[in-house]
């Protein structure tokens, strides 16, 4: 009775391993402070738990809209953004139809397609992992794709996309463009501001990264109000549970006292980029997001991933990626994790 | 680029109404008691929020096995019920499959089979409310149905459906069938003892009415592990939040302190049900879970939903629904939000 497409789907598995320094997940190192999570919690203990959440959240809808400098009927809330990619993947994509993907990126994406019967268009990111403007509107035109999807700055890799090549993209192709800026708060700029001009631009963001909320599972996404109106026809309504709305209205409310964490998130990524290049046996490439993309030359990721493991340091092996068959993705830490990481490694490497 | 199918769905919207009592969402009455919505916030306060939630969430997951009594592998949870309907649904149809559904129901089924391009096959209950069993059958048998829905206590009529005619349909047809058992602690047994005998049954719960929870928009499903586990592939990673799982938690561990809301709710269901009986110009049907559903005679049900509302009390009309012209569907209420009802009423009719 299941569809095909899902039957064929291998399962979505993730390893457990015990680790004592966490660098696998792109998380903020950092923690909410005990106040701030206190002031939720209090407003979460105050509500009548026995009802619904309000059918459209509008107070947190017009806060996130502030936030992100968009308009409030171009928003809409999901549980992490992952939720809003099925959504918009479902909304478009079917058999027959194709998406266009720039690898290597986030798995999620060619997951999401095939469960849905969806042709997978991959375009390769040049060798130094810029993506390859020219092919993906080339691969956009021949193959007439539905919707295309680009993460920038990109996981694993770390890149950005600028403005002048989006436009270029979008004015020379025809597809819904989703556009996933989860690392978005680590890079020089967000291309929010391209949404007035294109209605097939979606933009995704999150509360799982720099808003150091991942156990919140909460993300937006940001777009036309017309495409907005149509995909939230097939939102289910009360998505968002009141818990979770509590959390985003103080979160942001008092973003300003604690946003200072992505300066520090952002010298150490620096500081952790020039240790790694002094590193030998390794290739270490330069990230607009909170990690970074090595390639181990003088010995295998996955001899690497577990050496580092036996030293207690969890990070993360891609060497499964397309292009990435000497990869490993690592977070960026607190200063002592960091530097636990580059000694860890050295000895790794050795 | 947006599906056809979901172009052509109507905007699901919900009118807001000032009220003060208010009776149209089959919520619970009563409220959680504070010490144990606290004793849920000090979990969350303790958790460290810029981390994911587990991969899978085995502790919760074993938690609700043992409550449902069925097993761990075969429980899969969700964003409220809807999510899980949803997840089910896309597993299930597409363009040129059908699924049936026993109407009047749940509008719920009929919006995602539609957003889906699939055809949908309502079967009418019997003219006293009854599941029209035969019928159902011949419409699954005739049309090869991918898929059959079945709500009970049903959604808005009160029915249930007995152990012996859900045996009867399931060896009748070969769709994947879901029993949505949103209600079932109101109703005389759980049909959840079939799950072990059919591999393609799947019933669906939620804490979102019996057990005072809406505001968490948590829902489970109960199906065999073969079954699960395809489920599985689709059901996004990480997608129930830390916050909730805290709460899952808790409320799973105290349901015995406070589960006995459930019995007053059962005599004031009984309580409302004579009062109701007493009352001209009405039918009222009896019910097996938290609401009533109430057929106007002397006036329609707009006139009669107006005239409450006017009065401050809020119920739901459901007159567009099929079989429901004369149809409102109130909520189970406090002693005396029951009495101010009836009270309301009975101006409303005269």
């Amino acid at each position: 009775m299941i569809r095909e497409e899902i039957q064929s789907l291998a399962e979505y598995r993730l390893s457990q391993y015990p680790y004592r320094i966490k660098l696998n997940q792109n998380e903020n190192p950092f923690e909410l402070p005990l106040s701030l999570k206190e002031e939720i919690t209090e407003r979460i203990a105050g509500l009548n738990w026995s009802r619904y959440p309000a059918f459209v959240p509008r107070e947190q809808i017009e806060r996130v809209a502030e936030f992100a400098r968009w308009r409030a009927d171009g928003v809409l809330l999901g549980n992490g953004s992952n939720d809003l990619l099925r959504l918009l993947f479902a909304a478009v994509l079917e058999r027959g139809k194709g998406v266009v993907i720039s690898q290597p990126t986030f798995t999620l994406y060619r997951i999401l397609a095939q469960s849905l019967g969806a042709t997978v268009w991959d375009v390769r990111m040049t060798r130094d992992f810029c993506f390859d403007v020219e092919e993906i509107i080339k691969t956009a035109q021949d193959t007439n794709a539905s919707l295309l999807v680009l993460c920038s700055p990109n996981n694993p890799t770390g890149s950005c996309l600028n403005r002048a090549d989006l436009v270029r993209i979008l004015e020379a192709t025809e597809s819904l463009l989703v556009l996933d800026e989860a690392y978005v708060q680590f890079a020089p700029e967000s291309l929010t501001a391209l949404l007035s001009e294109y209605e097939r631009l979606v933009i995704l963001q999150t509360f799982s990264k720099a808003m150091g909320a991942a156990a919140l599972r909460f993300g937006y996404s940001l777009a036309s109000p017309v495409l907005t109106a149509q995909l939230s026809k097939v939102h289910l309504p009360y998505s968002i549970n009141a818990l979770t709305l509590a959390a985003v209205d103080v979160l942001l409310q008092r973003w300003d006292t604690y946003k200072h964490w992505i300066d520090i998130i952002l010298q150490e990524r620096e500081k952790l980029f020039r240790s790694l290049c002094a590193l030998d046996g390794l290739v270490t490439h330069p990230s607009s997001a909170n990690f970074l993309l090595l390639e181990t030359i003088s010995r295998t990721p996955g001899e690497v991933f577990q050496s580092l493991l036996q030293r207690g340091i969890l990070v993360r092996d891609v060497s499964s990626y397309p292009m990435l068959e000497r990869g490993l993705r690592v977070t960026v830490g607190t200063p002592e994790e960091n530097e636990a990481f580059v000694a860890a490694l050295r000895e790794a490497l050795a």
